[in-house]
C-alpha cells in the first residue's frame, strides 16, 4: 500500500497539525452526510437491489466503511480489530488485489447484516479512524493522509450512487414512492440557448497537482483543438419533446449502429423514468421527489450518450469534447444545482455573462471523449491502482456533476465514465459545434 | 365467482353455526400461525427474493391475505373497501382473470409496502373477513364457505413456501444466518430398510368427496396396477452419500438426458444446500437451523427429481407411482414429522410394524407421475379454476407432505408437484420396485 | 453389446436364410429409400442447420450409416476398417457410452464432409454390411440380426427427420423454395366430424413380441380405462381457423401455464409456418411442395401440444390418452396417408364405417399422456439403452405417424415423443371426450 | 445518391477516358480476385456462417455485387433489370436507407440461391457494369465514378473478410481443414526488438484529399503527441509464449476490467485458434494452411484488444495511438506481406534500417484509439453515409493492414476498426512507450 501513496495528488500541509484538524473535520462531515442521506430510507429500501449495475443503499454504507477499515486501518493502526471477518468478502466491490469478493448482482440478497448493524460498523471505523487521525506518529499520518482523503472523495462518488441507485429502485415500484415529499415548484424559465465561441489551438488540460485530484485526472497535458462553439445551457426537457416529437426514437439515420439496436430491443422512445399519462402526450417522469409532470424548461435527464448523440446528430450539432468543456470551465468556481443546494432535481438555469452556463450541476454532461488514459498516464501498483484505470475502455466521459453531486468532489479536470447505453445516472448533455 | 363454489368440495355443515365456528377458529389459527412464522424475520429478511422461483416473506403475507380480500371481501362483503387500491396489482399472484399482476421476478423490489404496512394490512382484512363470517346472511354464507375453506389451505400451503424460500434466501447470504437457533441433535439411527410388498390389482385413488380437497385430487377413479413393493423408508443422507461415492454424479448412464444436462450446466455434484467442508469428505448442509453437519441417518432432502431418479436407478429401484404410494397411506392416520412437530428438519424414522413409515412428513416424495388430470376432471370456471389445473404439464407429482407442511393441509390423496429440476422444495425420495 | 440384443423384440426367423433374405432387402429398400429422399437437395441444403433442435440432410445420411458402422460392423466384421477416424466423433447422436461427440447445435458447421464423401461413406458401409449379412456365422448372426433390424428402424425415424428438418430449413429462405414442385390440388372434403365410443374398462397396451418394436412399447400390460370417445377424424384448419377467429391466441384462460408463457414469448399467433398474406385472413402455410394456401379441410398441423391443449379445451373437449389411441387402432391394417403415398402434406380423409378415420397418417396425434415408461420397463443395458429410457422426461406422447411417416415404422403401439413447445415436426391433434 | 458522391474524395481524372479505363480494369481485377479467393471453397463451405460476426462466403460474393447494382446501375444506367427481386432484402448488410433486410446471424440458412446462382448474379452485373463504364454519358460518369471506386474499395474489404470468416468456419470442424494446402515453411528469425524514437509535437494526420479515402480518414487536422517511442517489430508468438509462461492469462491485475470478465467468462488461456497439444507447452494454431505448430519467430495474430491491452501492460509499455502509427508510416510505400505475397500467414519480418518494420501487412494492429470522428467530420448525406460514420462508438482502431488484406486497400491514413472482445481477424500488436 505504500506505493498507493504516490498514486493520488495529495495537498502537502503548510503546517501538519492543521491537515489533521482539516481532514478530521472532512472525515466527520463526509460520513454524516452518508447516513443523512439514508435517513428517509427503510431497513428494506436500504437492502434492495433494482439491477446488477445499482447497489443496495445499505452495501454503499457498508463499502465506503471497508475502504477505510481496509486501506487504512488495517495497515495503520496498530491492534484494530476488524469488526467482522467475513466482510472484508461482502463489501469489497472490485479490487482484485484484496481478495474474493460476493458477486455484484447479489448484493441484494444480503438481508444480514442489518442496516442496523451497518450502522454499528460505521461507528467501530469512525472511532477507531478519528482516534487514529488524532494519533497517528508522524511517518504514518504522512502515508495515511493522502488515502484518508480517497477514502473522503470516495464516499462522496457513492453518496451520489447512493442517491441515483435509489431512484432506480423506487422507479421499480408501481406504488412510484417519493424519496423525499416536497411541494411542486413552478420552474422558471430557462433561458434561450445561445454558442460560446472558442478558438481552438494548443490548450493544456487534466489536473496541475494542487489539491486532491485521482489519478486519471493526470497527467497535465497539452491538447490542440480545432475552433469550437459550446452551447450556452444544457438540452432541456422541451428541446428533446421536439425531438420525440419529430420522430427522433424512431428515425435509424439518426443513431450509432449500436445505439439503434438498443433502441430497437430496449423499445426506448423517452429518456428512463418518463411515462406517456394520455395519448396526448402528456409525460411524468419519475424523481427523487416522486413522480411529476416533465418540466420543459429543466434539462433533460437520465439519456444515454447514444441518446444524447443522436439528439446532437438531429440538431445538427455534436457531442462536445472533454478537453472542450474543461476549457469552458477552467477557472470558474465549482458552484451550481449540487448536492449542496438541496433541490435534487435539475432546474432551468439563469444565463451569465461571459461564459456557457450551468457547467457544473444539475446534469452530467455526456462527451464524445471515450474514457482513456492521459498521455503518460499510468495507474500506480496496488489496490488502490485498481481505482480507475481498470475502466479506460468501452466508456465515455461526463463532466461537471449533478444535483446529487456533492460540491467539494468537483474540479474542471473531474472525468465521471459510463457505458454508452447507461442511463440511470443523472446524465444530459450539452451540444457542441464545430467553427470553420 | 359463483361457479367457483362448485370447484372445491366442501364439507356440508351439519350445523350451520357450528360450520361457522369451526371455521372462524380455524381462520384465527391459520392467520395466527402465518405471523408466527415470520416472527424471527428481520424487514430486510422479508423483503428479499432469491431467485424468480421464490417469493419474499412479505409477499407471501400479503399475497394469502389478498386471496381472502379479492375473492371473498370484494363479493360477499358489502360496503368493503380495500385496503389500497393497488395491491390487487402488487399481490395478484397468477390469476389472469383478476386482472394485469405485478412480475413474478419483481417481487424483491417492493421495499414498499413495508412490513409493518403488511401487517396493517392483514389486520384491515382479518378484522372484516371475522365481522363477515359472524354477520353473512345465510345464502351468502353457504356461498363463501368453501371459499373460505380455500382461503385457509391457501394459506397453509403459503406457510411452507415462505419457510422453504427464506431457506434459500439465508442459504445465500455467506454468513449463513439460521431462521431459528437450535442446539445440535444427536440423530437416531435410521432403521434398516425393508420392503412392503402389494399385489396391485384395481384399486381405486382419489378424494372421495368427504372433507376439504383440491380439485385436482378427484374425480375418485380406478386404477390398475402392477404387484410392487415400496421401501420400508426415504433414501437417506447416508444412502446418498454411498451414491455420491459410487460416483452417481458422474455418470451419464444414469441419468435422463434432460437430467444430465442439469447436473452438467448447474454443476450439480450434491444436494442443493450441501457444502463439502474438506478434501475428506465432510459435508455440512445449510438448513432452517443453521448450517449443519449433514446427518446419515435422516432423509435425504432437497434433490431435484432429476437426482431422485438417478439414484433410484443406481440403487436397482425406481420411483413409485403416485397411485402407489396413496394406497399405501390410505387409512393412516396423518402423523409425522409435520410443521406442527416443529422440528423444521427431516429426521430419521422409527419404523413401524405393517405399513412403510414416513409416508407423512419428513420429505415430500418425488413420484414418476407426471402431474396432469385424473379422468373426468375439468377445471372449475373462473378464477379459481386457474388454481391448479393450468400447471398440468411438465411437472411431476410429490406425496406425503414435509417438515414443513402444515399437518392440516394433507390427506392421502393430496398431490404436491413441482418441475422435475426443482429443488429448493424439501424433496426427497422412496423407492419402489415391480414385483414379478 | 450382447446385452443389447435382448432390449428389443426381434421377430425369431422360421428359416434363418429367409430372415438373411429378408433383411437384406429391407436393408436395400431403406438404405436407397434415404438417397432418394436427399435427391431434390443441393449440397448447401444439405449441410445447413436452421436450429438445435434440428439436424441437416447430411448428418442424418452420415448419423444413420455410422449406427451400423458402430453398432454392427465394428464388433461383428472381422477386419473391418472404419471408414474415418473421426466420424465416430462426429456422427454419434446422443450415446454417452459410445464417447464423446459434436455439439448438436454445431452440425451445421460441418461443411466437411462434403455430401459427396458422406455418400462415399454410405456406400462403404453399405457394402461392408451387405457381406456381413451374407457370410456371418450363424451365432454372429443371431446376435447382430436385431441389432440390423433396430438399425432400419432407427433409420426410418430418420427419413422422417430428414423431411421435417428439410421443411423447417426451407422456411427460412425468405424465397420460400419448394422442397419438390407439385400442381396445385384441389382438396377433397373433410367428412363431418362425429364421434366414436368406447366403453372402457380393463385393456390392455403395449406390443406382445411378435415383429420388431421398440423397448418402450412394452411391456405389454393392462389399464383402466374410462368410458370415452374419439372423434372421426383430425382437427382440420377450418376448424383451427375457428379457434383464432374466436381469440383462441389471446385468451390466457384456453392455455395451460406453461403454454401461455411460450404465446407470449414466441408471439405465437397461429401454427407453425403459416402467414397472413392480407389483412383479409388469408393464411398460406410453407410445406414441402412451397408456400400454399391453407386448406380448410386437410388436418391442422405445425401445431404443439400446447397449441393442441387449449383448442381442445376451447372445443370443451380434451386430448386423448395414449391408451385411447392404440385400442382405437388395434387391429386395424397400417394404412393411410404415410411416406409411402408420396403426398407429403396432410389431407383431408374420406369417412370409414365404424372407426376414427385417419389413425394412421397425415399428422402425428397429440396425446395428453407424459411419456414414461411402461409397468415393467427396464431399459437395456450398453448404448442401444439410450435409445428411448432416457427421454422419459417432460415429453408427451404422439400416435399414429404422418404423411412423411415410412409405413413399415408404424404399429398400434409406436410410440413417438416430443416436448410441448415444439412444432417443427408433422403434428396435429384428435379431439376426445368423457362419457359420463 | 447524388450527395453521395461527395461522401468520398476521389481522385480527378486528368483524362476522363483514361480514368474510364483505369477503372474498368481495376473492375475486372478485384471482381476476378473475389472469385479466385472463392476457389478452394466448396458450395457447402460457401454456404455455412459460424457465428453471427462472420457471413458465408456467398453472401461476401452477393453482397460486393449487390452494392454495385444498388448504389450504381439502379440509379444510373437505365433500364437496368435487378437480377432478383429479393436480393435487395437477402444482400443489403446494414443500409437502413436502402430498406429492410434478412437478419445478419441466418445469412447461413440461405441454401438457396445456390453458390452457382450467386456466380451467375455476379456475371449479370459485371456485365451491365462493364457496359456502363463504357458508355456512360460524362455527367453520370461524374457522378458515378467515385461510387465505382468506392466499390472497388468495399469489395476489397470483403475480401479480407472473406477469408477471415472462411478461416473462422474452417477452424469450427474438428477436422480441421485447410482453405490451401501448403508445405511447412522453416520461419526466418524475428530481428531483435528495438525502439524507434519519435519527439511528438504537433503533427498532421489524416488523408490529404489525394485519391481515394473513406470519410472517416478525414479530414486531415493537428494533433498534439508527447515524445513516444514504437517498438521495431509486432509482437511475436515467442514474445506472447512467455506472458503465458508468465501466468499472463491468470493475473487480473494485467487486465481492463471489461477484458477480465471476457477472460473469465470465454475461459481464454491463449489466442484464437491455438490448442496446446500435450500437457509439455507445444501449441499448434489452426490457419489458412491448416492447423500447424505456433511459430515463435512470427507475429502473434488473432488476439483481442483486450489481450492486447494486457500484454503491453505486462510488458511495461502500451498501446500506440493511431496518430503515433500514422506518423510512423508517413511517406513509406505500402509494401509487405500484404495479400499480394500470398502467403496468408503472418511471416517474421527482416528488420529494416530506420523506421519500424512491418508498419503494412501480417497483422493488423491494435491501438489504444477509440474510433471516433475526426475533428470537422461529417458523414455524408444518404446511403453511403451508413458506411463508416455510424459504427463510431466502443470500437477500436487498428492500423497497417495483414496477410490478407489486399495491398491497394491500404494507405498512410486507413483505418480499421473492431470491437476490443473480437480476435477472429488477422489482430496482433505493436509496444510503444512514453519517452520523458
Amino acid at each position: 500500500m505504500q506505493q498507493a501513496t504516490q498514486t493520488i495528488t495529495a495537498a502537502t500541509p503548510a503546517h501538519q497539525s492543521d491537515e489533521r484538524e482539516r481532514l478530521l473535520a472532512g472525515f466527520r462531515e463526509v460520513r454524516g452526510r452518508s447516513q443523512i442521506l439514508a435517513e428517509p430510507l427503510s431497513p428494506e429500501d436500504m437492502t434492495a437491489q433494482s439491477m446488477a449495475d445499482a447497489s443496495p443503499a445499505k452495501w454503499h454504507l457498508a463499502h465506503t466503511t471497508w475502504f477505510f477499515e481496509t486501506f487504512i486501518l488495517r495497515d495503520y493502526r496498530p491492534g484494530y480489530r476488524a469488526f467482522h471477518p467475513a466482510y472484508n468478502f461482502l463489501f469489497n466491490s472490485y479490487y482484485e488485489s484484496v481478495g474474493e469478493r460476493h458477486a455484484r448482482p447479489r448484493r441484494g440478497l444480503l438481508t444480514r447484516p442489518s442496516a442496523a448493524e451497518v450502522l454499528d460498523y460505521r461507528r467501530h471505523v469512525d472511532t477507531a479512524l478519528e482516534a487514529l487521525v488524532i494519533e497517528a506518529p508522524v511517518d504514518a499520518w504522512l502515508q495515511l493522509a493522502p488515502l484518508l482523503e480517497l477514502g473522503l472523495h470516495h464516499e462522496m462518488q457513492h453518496q451520489e450512487l447512493l442517491l441515483t441507485d435509489v431512484l432506480h429502485l423506487l422507479a421499480q415500484n408501481p406504488l412510484s414512492p417519493a424519496y423525499r415529499d416536497a411541494p411542486l415548484q413552478s420552474g422558471s424559465s430557462a433561458p434561450p440557448l445561445t454558442w460560446w465561441d472558442h478558438d481552438g489551438g494548443l490548450v493544456e488540460i487534466g489536473h496541475d497537482g494542487a489539491g486532491f485530484a485521482y489519478d486519471c485526472e493526470g497527467p497535465r497535458h497539452s491538447v490542440f483543438l480545432q475552433p469550437f462553439a459550446l452551447a450556452s445551457r444544457p438540452v432541456s426537457n422541451g428541446d428533446w419533446l421536439a425531438f420525440m416529437a419529430d420522430g427522433g426514437y424512431e428515425n435509424a439515420n439518426l443513431w450509432l449502429s449500436d445505439a439503434w439496436a438498443t433502441v430497437q430491443s430496449e423499445g426506448w422512445r423517452a429518456p428512463l423514468y418518463w411515462e406517456e399519462e394520455a395519448a396526448d402526450g402528456l409525460w411524468t417522469a419519475m424523481t427523487l421527489l416522486g413522480r411529476r409532470q416533465v418540466d420543459p424548461q429543466a434539462p433533460v435527464c437520465h439519456v444515454s450518450l447514444f441518446e444524447a448523440d443522436a439528439y446532437a446528430r438531429w440538431a445538427g450539432a455534436r457531442l462536445p469534447k472533454e478537453a472542450e468543456l474543461e476549457v469552458a470551465v477552467a477557472g470558474l468556481p465549482v458552484a451550481g444545482n449540487l448536492l449542496g443546494s438541496d433541490v435534487l432535481m435539475p432546474q432551468a438555469g439563469t444565463g451569465t455573462a461571459d461564459r456557457p452556463d450551468q457547467l457544473y450541476g444539475d446534469v452530467w454532461e455526456w462527451t464524445q471523449s471515450a474514457y482513456g488514459p492521459y498521455p503518460g498516464f499510468r495507474a500506480p501498483e496496488g489496490a488502490v491502482g485498481e481505482y480507475n484505470g481498470k475502466f479506460m475502455c468501452s466508456q465515455f466521459v461526463l463532466r461537471g456533476g449533478s444535483c446529487v453531486t456533492p460540491d467539494a468532489q468537483l474540479r474542471p479536470s473531474y472525468r465521471n465514465f459510463f457505458y454508452p447505453h447507461q442511463r440511470w445516472q443523472f446524465t444530459g448533455l450539452r451540444l457542441a459545434k464545430d467553427r470553420s
